[in-house]
């Protein structure tokens, strides 16, 4: 009798608030995401499991990265306040949810709310979780890097689009992360014309610079660059390209137009870093059934809508996460209205998500790992990883790929710059 | 009959959520404002007068300047939403408020959230109406005087505290307000030293410095400006003083220490923007009651706190003005639930406040009347006002003590500035 009491699963029901945009030119969209998040509720309450008990009750409220995510939340909670809430990604629309979920103990996992302002637990927002590599994460790349390779000084250039501020949060990210180093900030507005010759100026004094813009305007300051010789080993051109949003360079030098030429080679001085991606044989699975997900809702248009990103991915994972923590919450005597002790049992601990080992740090963000990738081939502008980052263990690995001449400020002292 | 019915006043229970805070050291404490609104309320419910039906049923929640206003109007309304809210003033809390009730349709009437950003009452601000003159209706002095006298260019220069931030918001609306000027930003944080060389150095090519900050760091300021001859015509000196908050210059150059009679000099070139503050005969006896509740909560310790500060004549004036709109509202045929409606009414016209007649923009924020004080006998060290700036009709007034030499740049292009 005993035996069989230990052996029954502990059950359950769990009210899961999840908030999504409608809009797929988001990433993060509800038709992205949703079938990852019903992909890991199938899993867990599959017969035979730890947490078959468990009975997830998901309700998707919109969210529009304004205001959205917290009306949601507020006017649903005179009847029934939920027990988890996933998402919101966007930066403003997440603060104001996660403080109030804070204030009424309820705990949020996002793969979204990057910003380094949200490492900040111990008041306003500490209920959340981080599932998906903050900014700050990401950052570690590039000091790690500096280290390796001796450099002092960066220029950090981005694009404000004054909304959503993707790029003005992950350059924010690299400016906190780097404050031993000499950086200095370079803002231009999206609606703005672009002044290469003034972003040129500001270049001159740094050893890197660390983009954060739309693929065109890269593109511009690379071709820019190329042509005033800054490419030449003068300067180190970076770029970061986390999830393939619209805000963000995709490395690519080609366009079809007369410039190409001078692009693949200005091309050959700018690196990018991203995620680094490292998917076990299960993951194949998970993978084809987004895919078929995706093209049912219609959204096999558009570039990336075949792979799985960061969010779809980090959504699926969060189930798993909250399953974990529940469960040994609920084993120790706590009810699912704990958030505090859900959430502390959801932070430090490293376990198996659907793509991979994740790594949870103690104040509940998620270790990221990111590649360097760099043109290999000048002739045939193709670009591989170079380096990687592991955020769990801080090491910096240079890959068979890495060339230590492409890395070194040769032309610095050298020739003058003439702008 | 048919008379009867007409005088009889309009009913209504009307309840009310106020958000203060309950430390003294803010102006717009819980004990100085709620006196001023209680005295309105008798006002508005006694016999004979055309609001004399409305049972006003105030309620008192605790604002931190954070997140308690948002809390307060969240937790409490799942029972029953308020039908008016009277605060929050701080900024970063009036935003999230504002933004639910807004949602919710809910007026909301303040003293404070005067920052640029709120004048947007298209979107999620349309129910704010504010009360008090708005950072940019003070701005609109800075520009009135410009425009007058002449100048081109200034320099603004602030202390910012990072919390609530009342300086960066002051010349923000400053620098929205001179977008056709030459205009350039001086920050410094509060916690940093500051470094009077590099401030002066920035002086160089502006005309005026507009200054916002405690009033020891002015003193610093002047007295560096005085020490590298910056104060003989080269360049005009301003603070801006609005409700003698800790953070802002009071103007004061005297502090019993050597420096005073160096202070003094130095401060024959700094004018100071403050509230012109009008009054009636029957603001006296409001006055003298605000006194006396100041003394009976303890408050007289303070140096201000005999006199009617801003936020106590604006949330007095709130409730009329509120009564007033309502009125209308109902007559029309509305109900007190219609908060478009009612804050329609609040808008775009003028009434008698307690203090004198208060003026409502079409956007719903009051136009404010300023004064510019200045040093009239440098000997003695005292301050007369020198001009005046009305907001409602936009006009700029020279008072008899204004002296034009004082405001001219004499010595700029004799005299190099030595640094």
């Amino acid at each position: 009798v005993l035996s069989a009491v230990m052996t029954k699963p502990i059950t359950e029901d769990i009210d899961v608030l999840v908030l999504l945009p409608h809009n797929n030119t988001y990433l993060f969209s509800y038709d992205r995401v949703s079938p990852a998040i019903f992909y890991a509720q199938r899993a867990l309450e599959a017969d035979g499991g730890p947490y078959s008990g468990f009975r997830f009750n998901i309700h998707f409220e919109k969210s529009d990265c304004v205001n959205d995510a917290l009306f949601a939340l507020v006017d649903g909670s005179c009847r029934q306040k939920p027990d988890l809430i996933l998402g919101p990604v966007c930066e403003y629309e997440a603060a104001a949810l996660v403080r109030l979920a804070s204030h009424w103990n309820i705990p949020v996992v996002s793969a979204g709310a990057l910003a380094a302002g949200f490492r900040s637990k111990s008041g306003e927002y500490a209920q959340l979780t981080r599932i998906a590599p903050s900014y700050l994460k990401m950052a570690e790349t590039f000091t790690a890097m500096f280290e390796h390779l001796h450099w002092k000084s960066a220029l950090l250039l981005y694009e404000d689009d004054k909304q959503e501020r993707n790029c003005y949060f992950t350059l924010e990210g690299v400016y906190h992360q780097m404050s031993d180093y000499h950086v200095r900030l370079y803002t231009f507005f999206q609606e703005d014309r672009l002044d290469t010759d003034d972003v040129l100026q500001n270049i001159q004094d740094a050893e890197a610079v660390i983009m954060c813009m739309g693929a065109d305007k890269i593109r511009e300051i690379m071709l820019a660059a190329h042509r005033r010789g800054l490419t030449s080993g003068n300067c180190l051109f970076f770029n970061i390209e986390l999830f393939n949003a619209s805000s963000y360079g995709n490395g690519s030098w080609k366009r079809g137009d007369k410039y190409d030429n001078d692009a693949r080679q200005a091309y050959a001085s700018l690196s990018t870093v991203t995620l680094l991606r490292t998917v076990k044989p299960e993951f194949e699975n998970f993978s084809k059934e987004m895919r078929r997900s995706s093209e049912k809702a219609g959204l096999l248009h558009c570039d990336d809508c075949g792979s799985v990103n960061m969010f779809v991915e980090g959504f699926h994972d969060a189930m798993l996460l909250y399953a974990i923590a529940l469960h040994e919450a609920m084993k120790n005597g706590y009810n699912k209205k704990n958030g505090t002790e859900i959430t502390a049992h959801m932070w430090n601990r490293t376990f198996e998500g659907v793509a991979g080992q994740v790594s949870m740090d103690v104040n509940g963000d998620r270790n990221g790992d990111f590649s360097l990738m760099a043109m290999t081939n000048v002739e045939a502008g193709t670009y591989e990883a170079v380096a990687n980052y592991f955020g769990a263990n801080g090491t910096f690995q240079l890959l068979p790929a890495f060339n230590a001449e492409r890395f070194t400020l040769t032309g610095r002292h050298k020739e003058p710059v003439d702008i």
